[in-house]
């Protein structure tokens, strides 16, 4: 690790601190903040000039970076955001005339305001699955009409890992999709917003599950993971991908001072800082699980495999529970919520939580 | 200002430094760093959780700092880059078959790869100008056609202040502006990635030439004035637009972590950060200019208004001038080149860049 | 009816018959020719110059005609056909950030290549039906988050009448349709491609589900009934609409000689034409219905309430059937077929048809 | 040529019949109607069933055809009109990140309301030019940025034969730009809305201009040449376009009863009525040329090699005559009017209309 001490100290700012630093939710991951050591980073990287828009020393040594992690064909593109990581992919792998084949559950799907369609062009046909997980088997329910003009051609298969629900697919069940998708002529897209999480829960190194697997362009997010922002997309089939610069800059998503998006990654992927804090996120939801399935009333709906949550209680505990910890309702209908834990929940906010839960599910009871 | 001292102390991390923080070129104000104190904002906003996109305090509190320069009904909406910005802004302000009317020099038109035809769907029609200035006469070769089907409707006239070419519209040249394009029904879009630079080279608040002067929505542009990276769309005349957080969510353009870019904008206008910055890089163009202008052989050829210096030489002597300094030619055809100022240029950089230049130009002649 | 025997007599064509006119076969509705009345109009509306791209004086009286069929509010405007049709209706129903609720089977979501999201830049929100018909329940599941700037925003519901499973939606079924969506604040949208077997089939003017049962905009088609080609936008909710000439001249559905597509609706709306032909092409319908539930192993899978019925065999019976007579698997996987009968489909035609599969069927068992 | 006097005779119509066939003006070559000889052919292609969406015997047979007339690698796709045929062509030519270089005038930028932007998610790059005509050195005036990712790249080069302007490239001249296009990268597409004109007008067959010359993709017309509406996406390099079916259909161009539009194509092309009708329309208005040329105060703008006249008179004087004839303005502010000829101008209508104008001239002075 650099020491970092002779940064330039900065001693003074116009703003004003207007938050507590010490209250924490389970809304989301990226309500936390930026890890310190990615913080460091960026001090690091100040001062004088560096070539704009990716031509900087950072970037430039980020491809090694990911190279480590995802083999030697990998080749990495900063960008700001994992819309704009997704749709940048999607269109890579896409003709004008490609439709994408995603669970229903995709943020791409339902978290995207609709970017796929309006910004890249693109028909999404979403598969309906128990658990945010596509298969071979759903996967079919649209692969078909190749040769149908009056059809949006089926181009890309997008998986989440691990999904919106939480849920994990192993290295396996990764390649048979892929083997399966490349069969039919299409390509593999994963978005990996959380895979830091993934690799953490299976506890195999990253490459295990996407580049060894078959997939061809990976969505690698760094803001849930301790970043202030950041997403990359990573291309492991290099052949199957047109034109990213060009479609990377056109989609708004081309930083101009790109080395302090570059050296967060740096910061992250480096050393062990992304494989600690996802770790211990698991660890957080892992211990959270614990503490409710001990707790009369509330029902887990999806397995703990990352670090989210999911589960049913009476929608009545739920409000005022949600008086006292921030986090939001998945499936308001059936009140069914989500738990988020993040690189900065510590034992003490689970423990206090669940003992929440416990004594408004009494209250209720 | 707040004192900082208590801000955690990162002491480690994983990146490296890779780069002289000492060495500075003239090839653009987004080849610069971040300034100290927008470094100090963040450190200051991080720790805990805050709300994502845009709930925060930081973000809340942004709307009442920009309401204080451009007036109580200016409403903020915080992005990732100046063209993430000028097309949520252009979308907002036109039906789906509408036109911009800007100069052929505009950002939008020659340095957005087209993000304002693919992605906003819009046409511009760009119209040749000497100094990358409209006016209403220029304005008039493509205002016409209002019932026509046929044509792309123009519906937005976009100006850029400061403009491509380093030059600046007073506040009299942006009201007859807006006023000409509102009597056609037309709203004025300005961006202002060098928004500062403009108020900083006319020494008027930027009320005068915005607000005032009849503009509806504005790009306000942080980083090529000191930012680590951030945009806001300004908008001036709320009945002129419609559904920027859903335009601004489906560009790809909404910051989870919000709060990070809203700080930072909050450290350059709670206090002068803006105005110092800019006015400094103005001076130091001047300051070139005036030593450029002793130079036989080189010809300045824009007004320098801001903190650019447009300049023909012979391109033998640029050629050998890059290999000691990074700028940029403009127009290779001419031999015009770009030198650009920012606000950690020093007065030692300048004068040693000046003498460079007649070296050059004597080791020529 | 006006005698077209003073029409100029074509006498002679460098174009060679390569077809039989004798040969029908049940694939779809527009495998048919052009109604000879419809001919007889376009020779009508030849000669002379008419003002082009709608300015001429069919165009101007289709108006008329429409507004006698769908009320004194409706505006009509010829397109090209149902695709494009649809298109520009959406876009005129919905802003940039628009979503569209629709039946899985809708032919926006599976027969339009995308046209929807990439031209129009809609997302769609399919909703599974069993019989291809909403329901204010079924619109419920995509009708949410209107105020989360995440999710495509549900701007438009978009029913078929008759919808691509032939099946029918009564007056009431709409307008409670219709009721359900304006409450949120949605518009309705009908495909109308079929409507007059809707028409035929409930024995209503068509004003009554539609005008009168609230629907917005309607896609009306020709093509179906006997037009050579044609389909209109026919906006029965003015104020819910904007843009409509400029967006059908983007959509590159504008016809230069438009009057050649007006007299084609004029030939079929002004007298019976239209009933005539839609209620025959459902009595064939109904005949082949009849003369097939006596087949033993034939399956009627939808409510035959038009011109269209589906029904499953043995899958090699209607690969050898296919060698007899053209005709589409709908589902291969359950050996679905669809049987189209047209304005032209004659009584034999059924009968021999009838004949054939029981023949087949025979032969199988 | 085949008699068609065995077609059935359409007897009745509930049309009416709207307006004076024996009217006529000089406002554009699609005020005119459908050449008798198209009609006929319509009728020849009615009856029993043919394969919807391209699948007939006429379709089929068109590929021969054109065949015949572009040499034997053409690919013909028809579509409904120019702005259709146009941007299909230059989806199928370009990357979602390429831009079209085009002169100022052409149609794509100044009457397809933005479909290139809006529909194909194309930059255009126009370039102004004295007469509608690009050159080389024009070309290179946007053919630059080759490696810039924030430039939309130059794919394309558009061209118009004849022009909007009435000019007429010699095969010297579009070898000229095809040799210079392709040596940059980029391909040809050219618009041929008024192609046969300027093939009667040069005097060489149309393979001349286009296939011999290097051009890539046609837009072919037919609709200012006598048909009742039809163009048709001609690809003479196969190998620089892809997925023309997918963007035709997605583009709402895909005609159900596609032999109506094949067959007419067929009666244009089979023979030489092409020819007959194009050199028809540019005889008349050489005629109007020489007789305009000895009125005093009326001044012919624009070479005349085709069947439009380009003049400027006083404004006065084209007001008065616009209330006996009808064409348009061309340049209000200068007083620039055009007046197009068409396959059925007689020489009677010339004679009476240049009278017309020397009568009013007269009266004016």
């Amino acid at each position: 690790m650099t020491d970092v001490t002779d940064a330039p100290e900065p001693p003074t700012t116009d703003a004003v601190r207007r938050h507590d630093p010490e209250v924490r939710g389970f809304a989301s991951d990226n309500y936390a903040g930026v890890h310190p050591e990615v913080l460091a980073a960026l001090a690091l990287a100040n001062g004088g000039h560096q070539v704009a828009y990716g031509g900087d020393a950072y970037t430039e040594h980020l491809q090694e970076v990911f190279r480590r992690h995802f083999g030697p064909a990998a080749q990495t593109f900063p960008v700001f955001n994992g819309t704009g990581a997704n749709n940048t992919a999607l269109m890579a792998l896409t003709e004008r005339w490609g439709a994408v084949i995603c669970p229903a559950t995709a943020h791409i799907n339902t978290d995207e305001a609709g970017a796929p369609e309006r910004m890249a062009g693109l028909k999404l046909t979403p598969v309906p699955t128990p658990d945010g997980k596509l298969t071979p088997e759903l996967i079919d329910r649209e692969a078909f009409g190749f040769d149908d003009e009056h059809r949006a051609q089926p181009q890309v298969v997008s998986i989440t890992q691990t999904t919106e629900l939480g849920t994990c697919y192993t290295p396996e069940e990764v390649k048979a999709i892929c083997d399966h998708a490349h069969e039919l002529g299409m390509a593999v897209h994963m978005d990996g917003s959380r895979l830091a999480n993934a690799a953490a829960s299976l506890n195999v190194p990253p490459a295990r599950f996407t580049t060894d697997a078959g997939v061809d362009v990976l969505s690698f997010g760094g803001t849930k993971n301790g970043l202030l922002l950041g997403d990359c997309v990573v291309v492991l089939s290099p052949d199957r991908v047109r034109g990213i610069p060009n479609l990377r800059k056109m989609s708004m998503q081309l930083a101009s001072k790109m080395r302090f998006v570059s050296v967060q990654f740096e910061a992250l992927l480096a050393g062990d800082l992304w494989l600690r804090s996802a770790a211990h996120a698991n660890a957080m939801a892992r211990r959270l699980e614990r503490a409710v399935r001990a707790v009369d009333g509330v029902r887990i709906t999806q397995k703990v495999q990352s670090n989210a949550v999911f589960a049913t209680l009476p929608k009545e505990v739920s409000e005022r529970l949600q008086k006292r910890y921030r986090f939001y309702f998945w499936d308001e209908a059936v009140g069914e919520v989500r738990w988020m834990c993040s690189f900065d929940t510590t034992e003490q906010d689970i423990d206090a939580f669940a003992a929440a839960i416990a004594e408004e599910m009494h209250e209720y009871a």
